[in-house]
């Protein structure tokens, strides 16, 4: 998506350990036509899928799950974080171990938003190693509900999140894609 | 907000200890068409306040700021919520006192983000103490910024967060103000 990566040239800070900041349109103040830019390129994909409800986590996928929720004319439902482990009946759980944290907690969604009857499109922000999209598809898998595709902003192809997804068989969309970046500030986007 | 207080009485779910859980279209799963009716109530009341800027907390908030963000044509801006004192010094931070957690934590912004050019509309899904929200005004107090108003889906009338605000001089519009719950599922709305 060239408006996402033209953003991300202009406006992105790359930091040393493979860290890109994009706070300024993404992530922390955030674009809201850029968002609906990228909820619609997830519909071209997906429209024909008969999508059901757009996943995301808390809290940076919260604003891309609205444009998308917006445009397929389904709720959202975002799964919260938490660091208890005593959560109750009511909940699906799944563990998250955090690459950036270096620790785990639980993602969690209410048994009442999520079924055997839905299709989910997930969404995030960004995808790296893929351990927060595992513990996502975790929690569909609980639920019984069918996964039919994953969009992403950003994929940072230099790690493995994505490729391991597309193994497994998900449809992954990313609209941006970084083969590699330096703490220089070059960015290198795959074609 | 009539269309606000007939969802919260068909599906709001009320607990012991004044919890009132509207987690299936609100702030969980979320029922976007919805937040765009919210997002218009605020700029019908805002719209001549030369707002540059909506300003929520993570993460509950995220949704009903983007649908204002986008009928204001602004961006939005989400504090973060941290538990580390160790912050930088990019950022703006202020303490909140949780009343429902007992502990304190931190919202934090970037200091990039928000200046004393900027016009600030805070929404919130929930107004009960109001200590969050006091907190979100201070890092506008920190960056010189003008809060014009404050926008809330459901305020609980029979806590002292709005009064108080008021009370500052506050411009506080709530959509749907409950002054009394019970546990048996009775909930009155001022009128």
């Amino acid at each position: 998506m060239k408006i996402l990566e033209e953003r991300i040239r202009q406006e992105g800070r790359i930091y040393p350990g493979n860290i890109l900041k994009v706070d300024g349109f993404l992530n922390h103040q955030i674009d809201v036509g850029l968002m609906d830019q990228i909820g619609a390129a997830f519909y071209d994909v997906y429209k024909d899928c008969g999508i059901t409800k757009i996943l995301t986590i808390e809290a940076s996928g919260i604003a891309i799950a609205c444009s998308a929720a917006r445009i397929f004319g389904v709720p959202l439902l975002f799964a919260k974080k938490s660091q208890s482990l005593n959560l109750g009946n009511d909940l699906y759980a799944a563990t998250v171990s955090s690459f950036t944290y270096k620790k785990d907690y639980q993602v969690i969604i209410s048994k009442r938003y999520l079924n055997e009857q839905d299709h989910v499109l997930i969404v995030d922000d960004f995808l790296a190693t893929g351990n927060a999209m595992l513990g996502l598809i975790d929690l569909c898998g609980m639920a019984g509900a069918t996964v039919d595709g994953i969009g992403i902003c950003i994929e940072k192809g230099f790690q493995d999140g994505g490729k391991h997804l597309r193994e497994k068989g998900f449809s992954v969309t990313s609209l941006a894609v970084i083969d590699s970046m330096t703490d220089d500030g070059e960015i290198v986007f795959r074609s």
